[in-house]
């Protein structure tokens, strides 16, 4: 998606280009073109431009420069040097969220073709799939070619129905057939993250066979020789063995002796965020998925895997900080989609935080201005023990520490902790009551009231931090994510709480003394 | 660290075993011992029970269960079944949490030789030192030698300095020395990542001769040959081939032929948070590490960058939460730890939200009942929204979309945005007081009362997405993590502001009518 936010639909009006065009192969065989030297070197100095404005990112700029360096190591180039009016990919790196869909493009074209090439691959399915669009279907092809089929299925599931059949007749016939099997899964599954182009043995053949074999393979587009899969003639996966071993080991002996027959797998239709965990569990660089048949189906590997991590954490991140997952990079989501995915959640709150105001209705003798006073004091007091509550058991629930059945035990724990946070904080709250008092702000009944908002402040972080820790078992029971026991929630639901804490204990204490 | 939390450094007391012991070299050969079958079984059982209480997470019970395919697939086995009172890898993973150190010890004594190992392995640095310092002396270097000297050099940093030499000393030789150059570095930085057992190669080598070379290697604990570092006689890194590169090579070719010049490396001084992005950025399986000459010193693998990407959100939901970083799972950080970590934020919070109670003072007159009704509202919506605002900068941040000089974008978008959310939400609130106040609870003046409560909501959001917006270009600007800019933080620093918009404007519209 590009910075301006439009996604690829909205763009196909702008583009104008017929769909039919797509479709003629003629157009389809011309190389990918650079733009003539003048102007390449007009789109060169802009994106610099840019990408000098936005300075280097700080922690990034640690990078060694290895120019320096150069004098010293002879002949062998370090790093391929750009000449002056040449653009880097490192600059088109560092312009490319400010940049818009023609620019990018333009970026593409002026770069040498294979860091071009490079870079395109290394960008997100999003980016990858507006580009796509944006090219001229004559240049589509080159592009597209360049991608896995996992990588594909994903640019495709980006661009969205409209254009997958644009998308998928830019492919040959057997990468097509791989890419619509890899359809069929959701993106956020282990099937949609999976690649089919993983190497295969059977257990009869000798390490020495096996060997040559993956030798042949290696020039092929397989995504790794280094772990092969030993299946039988139905595709059942028998075994693994890793390139390492096969290599290590007497050539003559057969490969069902040199594999790892007890292989972690992962099921096609497991969710991403499981996938992952396993991974870390068992500290893996590739997982083969296999249907629930036990029939292989593909491999995932650590490095998607990565992106997943990332993928996952943003999401949570952003349902904590209160919104919808906003699915895009934060500069790259538009204006409108913004306040759609902001406004919603931020309406419903307000919406929730309407009953602070009805639940003060039931306290109108008590809402005198010394007590309303501490009001806003008393009630975030909770709303922050809530927040933190409910962070700790979320991210712990992500990482699979926390489980379902374990909501006993973080009760129990967080009563402890609730009760010591309580008294901590309930006791300063009075020393400010307090002091203030003494110097004669609140009148004579000071004490009684210091002693009023201290034992609010404990109700309401004890209550808080309960409610913060439970909100996310709730959900998840409900079937919903857990990260939706956000930071606002939670203080929007502990705010009525304490607003009826607070004035109860008032009515309590300060009864016939000031109300 | 324990599921009591207690440290390895506390534990030194319990256990009560003369540091000399470990010494001893005769102590140090002898097997790791198994217990006797009836103790085996009672301590299997028991912890079975543990895994069956917390029951099976939810999300990896997908996992596909192999043991119903064995019929179908003949004598191979899919996956070992653990005779009925064995215990099984997955059963001490599932009780692992509540286990204490001594029945996490046991259970690794009953599991199978490999799978205890594989286990061991597998496990977190800090129960990996918890457990070292656990076992007797006499086995701590059998367990010591399954580990990797940058894993190693990771359990000698959590069992702290006191353990140091007692540790080291278990290592041979060059393993030590190993070690020791590892342990220079911070645990957060790409050399405390790295693994120094790369695989090296000459660039005058042929290619034939660089995979009998590897093929050699591949017997070594190395941590990859897949990728092979060309060096000069000085260290200098000169290029990488990937043995894939290497064996679909013609065999005559010499190495400086084959091998990729443009290197993608990091610096041994770099932040693993700027490491992992540089993975994700260019979809790295594996990069170098080199020093500031450009000495090559070690290979960062993906597979810690997995860990580094959750160990780095993890600690900025804490932070984001309102709290400082745990740094341990929920469950293994003891009480005092927790009420520790969170009563500090929650104390400077409280404090600052004092100021709600002063700013409240300076507005005796405006507190009248019929508007302290609205306060939490108004404030709140303020604390919501830039709560919002906050956590997408901060996220933007970590991943590297948004840098530090951007913050003129973000404030132009987040103004626009931060508009329309006020309107909204303004809009919505005077409905509120509309309705009611139509219903006669607010006296006559209800439509005033309205539009106040109004313009504060739209002033409050405005306000709130700003400085949620801001404020962690401003902590990164102070050299502090943006990530404190916590929900909390946020609201309490936006509750004052709140109480301030709302009272002046309430003085500007009602003054002379209600007050």
């Amino acid at each position: 998606m590009s910075a301006d936010g439009s996604d690829p639909v909205e763009r196909r009006d702008e583009e104008g280009v017929p769909e039919a065009i797509a479709e003629r192969p003629s157009e389809l065989t011309g190389e990918i073109s650079t733009l003539p030297p003048a102007e390449a070197s007009k789109v060169a100095a802009e994106i610099r431009a840019v990408a000098e404005a936005r300075g280097e990112d700080e922690d990034v700029a640690e990078l060694v420069d290895l120019g320096s360096l150069r004098g010293k190591t002879g002949p062998i180039p370090l790093l391929p040097q750009p000449a002056d009016d040449e653009l880097s990919a490192d600059e088109l790196r560092d312009a490319w969220p400010l940049l818009d869909l023609e620019e990018r493009s333009d970026g593409l074209r002026v770069l040498p073709r294979e860091d071009a090439e490079d870079f395109f691959i290394a960008l997100a399915a999003t980016d990858q799939a507006a580009l796509l669009l944006h090219f001229r279907p004559g240049q589509r092809r080159q592009w597209m070619r360049l991608l896995e089929p996992d990588d594909v299925a994903d640019v495709i599931q980006e661009a969205g129905d409209d254009y997958r059949s644009t998308l998928l007749d830019l492919l040959d016939a057997p990468t097509r057939k791989e890419v619509t099997a890899l359809l069929a899964y959701a993106e956020d599954e282990a099937g949609g993250l999976m690649s089919t182009r993983y190497a295969r043995l059977r257990p009869q053949m000798t390490a020495d066979e096996a060997i040559s074999y993956l030798r042949r393979q290696a020039q092929d587009k397989i995504e790794t020789i280094y772990y092969a899969y030993v299946v039988d003639p139905d595709q059942l996966l028998l075994g693994v063995v890793s390139f390492r071993d096969l290599f290590a080991a007497d050539p003559k002996k057969i490969v069902a002796e040199v594999m790892e027959t007890d292989v972690v797998r992962v099921s096609d239709e497991m969710d991403q965020e499981t996938v992952s965990r396993i991974f870390a569990e068992h500290d893996l660089t590739v997982v083969p998925v296999v249907d629930k048949d036990g029939k292989m189906k593909g491999i995932v590997t650590v490095d998607d895997i990565v992106d997943v991590v990332q993928e996952e954490a943003t999401e949570d991140a952003q349902k904590f900080g209160g919104m919808e997952a906003l699915d895009v990079p934060y500069l790259a989501s538009s204006r409108r989609t913004m306040v759609r995915k902001r406004g919603r959640w931020l309406t419903i709150l307000l919406i929730g935080e309407m009953l602070t105001a009805t639940a003060l209705g039931f306290f109108e003798d008590e809402l005198i201005p010394t007590l309303a006073l501490f009001l806003p004091l008393i009630i975030s007091s909770g709303g922050n023990s809530g927040s933190q509550a409910s962070t700790l058991v979320i991210r712990a629930m992500a990482l699979g520490e926390v489980r379902a059945a374990d909501w006993w035990l973080v009760l129990r724990r967080e009563l402890a902790i609730g009760m010591s946070l309580g008294a901590v904080l309930g006791g300063f709250a009075s020393v400010r009551v307090m002091i203030w008092g003494a110097a004669g702000v609140y009148g004579s009944h000071y004490v009684l009231i210091g002693l009023t908002v201290a034992l609010s402040v404990t109700g309401c972080v004890l209550w808080g931090t309960l409610a913060g820790a439970m909100l996310p078992f709730m959900l998840r029971k409900a079937g919903a994510d857990p990260a939706n026991a956000s930071a606002p929630l939670v203080a929007t639901l502990v705010d009525v709480s304490g607003i009826i804490i607070y004035f109860t204990v008032a009515r309590l204490i300060l009864s016939g003394v000031l109300l």
